[in-house]
């Protein structure tokens, strides 16, 4: 069972796509996979609504998906989370996790273009592996209990714009949140379907050309303890997203750098939780 | 006219405070005050209503006032953007504004407790004026475009934990972003009705004693500024909010340092925008 969310951007269905790859439409069922969706039980209902899959339309194949998950409390990112990419930057293994914040404005489908924002010199790309809160969570006694309080994974490019991040002053945010910078999906899987989640392969192309080939096992701080963490500072809330920080091969860390441009075509896989596939378009 | 919002937390209700301090219960009018209301031409719709107040219900004066809007796509906050403040931190004028971010999870109401959070030790304040996003901005030519896509002034207290921000790694949204650490009004005040937003007194209290004492004259970039400046990295959406950075006088730039402790009361004041009122509690 795999979440997804198809139609025109804003203005997305729920579905659900099977094993065998076939797309229901339950938007006759289910309002949306927004926060309420997850607060309310919304997993433990799609279970049954998958089981009697004859009663739902399907979704043509050809149909646009979206982000699987609609208007988050919260978009958390996670920096310097691989050995190997903190080594590639320059910068030493942080000692705790180090936390930014992507801007809902930024979540997008996982086939729809990468538009570069005007000005933009040092666009580049980041594969990482995404959890979404399934409940409310604060002070969170163990890393042993965060499992319980994650409702699935899902593929996330965070995007980002070396020069606005780091050269325009600040923090980083201005140079995550730019418009189609967090690309999302193509699926919601459910945590339970992937109890692999720390020893995924994930890989990102450029043109056909292979930037990133690593596995979660290179985090440094794993994703219950990242939820451990976050929760000693505020309440996590059902519906939010946290992306987990990205391994080595960010065209930044290249010699000489090799930051994307218009016409380019950028795929990103992560093992279980599908592909996405990214072409670069000029400013807007 | 001023929107508020009443009731137990997270269960909120809008309504509207009149010129007379008489509150009225729009709750069977409007839904709330969510992004989409301001994207759907609320205000205009509210003004209308405001014109009949006779058909509206009364609030109880004791009820207790929430956030004056409801579950923003963005919480933006501005670092050092007064010129005593940077002075008083020791750190230059910056050359661009400095964005960050507050998480939705820390937006409460104008009267509620700041609760300290487990293991904070250097716990502050900021008065600082917000203002809320109309409708969709991008790429904005001009400031002086800039108003027109305002919907409304409104207090905010930027509450800060100085150790979490600034000395437990990277970004400063975990000092920034404790629950109970983003109190928003006790109004939204229609921008029409703020055309001096750039000459307004603000002030801090801390025990009766007056701590921050400044004006938003004294402000380094200006919110038309500061909205045409976000403009330029990512789409700003109805309800979003901006909260525009703190005057001189926090807790951190004392000699020595007059962080807050539970027990102490904190009062913020905006000049036609109203007072906030905070008692600091123990941990939870």
């Amino acid at each position: 069972m795999k979440l997804i969310r198809f139609g025109e951007p804003d203005r997305e269905k729920p579905g659900l796509e099977l094993e065998d790859g076939t797309r229901l439409d339950l938007s006759d069922a289910i309002s949306d996979y927004t926060p309420d969706f997850f607060a309310c039980g919304g997993l433990e209902r799609l279970k049954a609504l998958a089981a009697a899959p004859q009663a739902f339309p399907r979704v043509p194949a050809a149909v646009r998906l979206g982000a699987p998950v609609a208007r988050p409390g919260k978009f958390i990112a996670i920096g310097l989370n691989y050995r190997r990419h903190a080594a590639e930057t320059g910068n030493p293994i942080p000692h705790e996790p180090i936390l930014f914040t992507k801007y809902n404005s930024s979540i997008c489908g996982p086939a729809d273009d990468t538009v570069v924002p005007r000005g933009s010199t040092k666009l580049d790309y980041e594969v990482e592996l995404a959890f979404v809160v399934k409940d409310k969570v604060r002070y969170l006694a163990s890393e042993r209990d965060a499992l319980a309080h994650i409702a699935g994974f899902m593929v996330c490019n965070d995007v980002s714009e070396r020069n606005f991040q780091s050269e325009r002053g600040g923090q980083w945010v201005k140079g995550k949140s730019c418009d189609t910078f967090g690309p999302l999906g193509p699926w919601l899987v459910p945590a339970e379907d992937v109890p692999d989640f720390d020893r995924l392969d994930l890989k990102t192309l450029v043109n056909g050309q292979v930037r990133q080939s690593s596995n979660t096992r290179d985090m440094i701080f794993g994703v219950p303890h990242l939820l451990w963490y976050m929760s000693q500072f505020f309440t996590l809330e059902p519906g939010d997203i946290c992306t987990t920080g990205t391994p080595e091969g960010v065209a930044h860390g290249m010699k000489p750098p090799g930051f994307l441009k218009p016409g380019d075509l950028v795929e990103l896989t992560i093992a279980r939780l599908g592909a996405q596939r990214h072409k670069v378009v000029p400013p807007r």
